[in-house]
């Protein structure tokens, strides 16, 4: 099946300058872009007075979170974790999982958002819902190891990674989990680095999002967050997307440099958790891949991607007084193929260009805060927000038009959330 | 004229907890708000399904501005000043003032905000366009003093007062604008503040934006900037709009204590010049009132009130390293009520109560971005954005109503925007 999108105003996000275009897609692939295509299509889009470009990368999320969005608001850290969020979690069953991991695609699709990597638990029902929806996802079981499972979640992590890997036309891939420096001592980390080593498995963890967590490592162990991780050999052996990285001092920046894959950036969950500004520019002068990320609902409140692209370029301009640090491009480059590598999907996403993916997004222009056109990438950046996202495509499936979902069916959707998540913060 | 609006969840930011009900419009009045109301009426807007609150105020604009939006992002601000802003703005006629105003007024009605404060030059210009939109707006012609202009500027800053004060249905009112410390010499400044407190004029001034001005400011009179404008006598003389407020010491916000009118917090300004976090928790915490805006398109980017919203409360949390600091309904509590304070129409507008101007809108909640709904006040202040506003009421009239502007023809506004901000950059 082919589809052609024409006259839209094309921003590939990589070296070329925005023109005004065609782009044809075979299947899920991107066939042809140029400045007129003449070829035969099943279905024409119509994208003039759009901005075409490639579809958001979310490199941290824990999706079934959006059940939890503004239940917990404005509180202090451990407050929010163990007073509402922990209590409200063991409430969630596997069903309350799918929809809220469909509550968080719809919200996705609709602002723009092509791709994801989360990391939950009942990931089975969550990877379902990324089969019917046709989102394309990293999938991770989270592992944390403070207590003795029987080897239970290790078992759930890698049933996840046997049965979805590589599932629902490719667009399902998965990482092994070990959650935290804080909730994984060394002797199974170094089992899960030995794992991923071994079989050739990702790793997605977080690292050094408070001061609170550096406190405590060094503490327990006389290291930074990052020395642990870096010690433990996880940044030589495998594939790695860490979450925040916002305590990294210029040693810790050091232990990262060369490493595979690389940080995703949270700029909003770190605000509104007042947990402090990451030190991005001085990763990526090492030479280290920084991709954007929204960190879950629960914490982050919304997953509009467009807010974490300004949020980026605003902290490191307040950072450093100084106006120029993350340009627009940047930050937005971090939010496609910067993401795209973290998620390992960087050969088939993260930039517009012939043979890859067909994840494509159409950008309304028409609106009074999207004029007049001096420059795409600042209005993109600075002004443009998920609402005026018109069509999202993955892997060449259109699954929003004119702001219409066409793979979720949101009334159905909104009944159910609105029960679950009754029921989940009332405890009955 | 009767107007029922039936049927919205409304928070009226005042003491009241949220409830679903009714407002009944009589005029360019709130005439009643209850759980349900029987009355006859001219017109009823359904407004279930959505949240009615009082418009946001944005209390620091530059509209004409919005014509350079995007036009030099990125850049320090003296060359985003000297290089691109002052040449493209010795270029712009009268007519492009009120082609940028409306450009402005669009967008702001688009994103939910009813009234602002506008301080620029040609404000006749823009008054002519403010009393054809339909919105409120406090309008102040900009006094620079650095070169005698035979008291021109001066002259043009009273005709606005006396043409435009009380007019268009008492939509417009008046400011007497002395632009900053750094441009207003002591003797001008203080004949200023006397002829404001002889006609009882409020004023608008900028202050404290960058460290460059405090440097500034002591070089020139061994003072603060706040000192400065304390010593002149301007707190105690007259009601003062005070933009900004970046730099500000412990001692400058003693002096701002008991002050009539407040600061405007305009904190995505502030982010994307590099400019600071402005202490506006140590302000409201010594009664000092403070509002919200943006400052003009051609730094801030957008005019979007919840980016100021979220971005005020991330600041706080950040600057303390807190989460609850300047919880949600506090933050739209600035926008609302002390941006009204600011704006010296308090007593008309920044709540929604019996006896008000009619200045409302409704926020369509059925969105998978404002699900579920755990609390109104964190919704829409961490996840709704300008173009979740269905309806924009101002002065009992509707001006957008299912996102379909009433009172500006935005093809003919997108035309005209379009030829001249082409003009106005390329110079020709």
């Amino acid at each position: 099946m082919k589809k052609l999108i024409k006259g839209a105003t094309v921003l590939t996000l990589g070296a070329e300058a925005p023109f005004v275009g065609d782009i044809l897609i075979d299947g899920s692939r991107i066939a042809d872009i140029q400045p007129a295509i003449n070829a035969e299509a099943d279905m024409v889009i119509h994208g003039e007075g759009m901005a075409a470009m490639p579809g958001l990368i979310n490199a941290h999320q824990h999706t079934p979170m959006s059940l939890l969005r503004g239940f917990s608001d404005d509180l202090k850290l451990m407050d929010w974790l163990d007073k509402k969020m922990l209590p409200a979690e063991a409430r969630m069953t596997p069903e309350d999982m799918y929809w809220g991991a469909k509550l968080a695609m719809a919200e996705m699709i609709k602002s723009g958002t092509t791709a994801f990597a989360d990391m939950y638990i009942h990931m089975n029902e969550i990877a379902i819902a990324v089969e019917e929806v046709g989102m394309r996802a990293s999938l991770t079981r989270g592992l944390v190891f403070l207590e003795d499972d029987g080897g239970r979640r290790m078992l759930e992590a890698m049933d996840l990674i046997r049965r979805w890997s590589g599932k629902a036309e490719g667009r399902i891939t998965t990482m092994l989990g070990p959650h935290s420096p804080y909730t994984v001592p060394p002797q199974p980390f170094r089992e899960v680095i030995a794992l991923a080593e071994q079989e050739n498995i990702p790793l997605h963890t977080h690292l050094a999002e408070t001061k609170e967590e550096v406190r405590m490592i060094r503490e327990k162990h006389n290291q930074t967050p990052t020395e642990y991780l870096y010690q433990l050999g996880l940044f030589e052996k495998a594939h790695v997307l860490l979450a925040h990285g916002v305590h990294l001092n210029r040693r810790d920046i050091g232990y990262l440099k060369g490493m595979r894959g690389g940080v995703s950036h949270n700029p909003v969950s770190n605000l509104k958790l007042g947990c402090g500004i990451a030190p991005i520019t001085d990763m990526t002068e090492q030479g280290i891949t920084v991709g954007l990320g929204t960190d879950g609902a629960g914490s982050a409140a919304t997953l509009d991607m467009f807010e974490e692209i300004r949020a980026a370029a605003w902290l490191q301009k307040l950072d450093y007084g100084d106006p120029t640090k993350l340009p627009a491009k940047e930050a937005l480059r971090m939010a496609t193929a910067g993401s795209a590598e973290l998620l390992h999907i960087g050969h088939d996403t993260g930039t517009l260009e012939i043979g890859k993916k067909a994840d494509i997004i159409l950008i309304d222009l028409r609106k009074p805060h999207l004029q007049p056109h001096h420059d795409l990438y600042s209005l993109l950046s600075y002004c443009a927000n998920g609402a005026d996202v018109d069509t999202t495509i993955v892997n060449g499936n259109v699954l929003m038009q004119g702001r219409r979902l066409l793979t979720i069916d949101e009334d159905e959707l909104f009944k159910q959330v609105s029960i679950r998540a009754k029921r989940i913060v009332d405890g009955v």
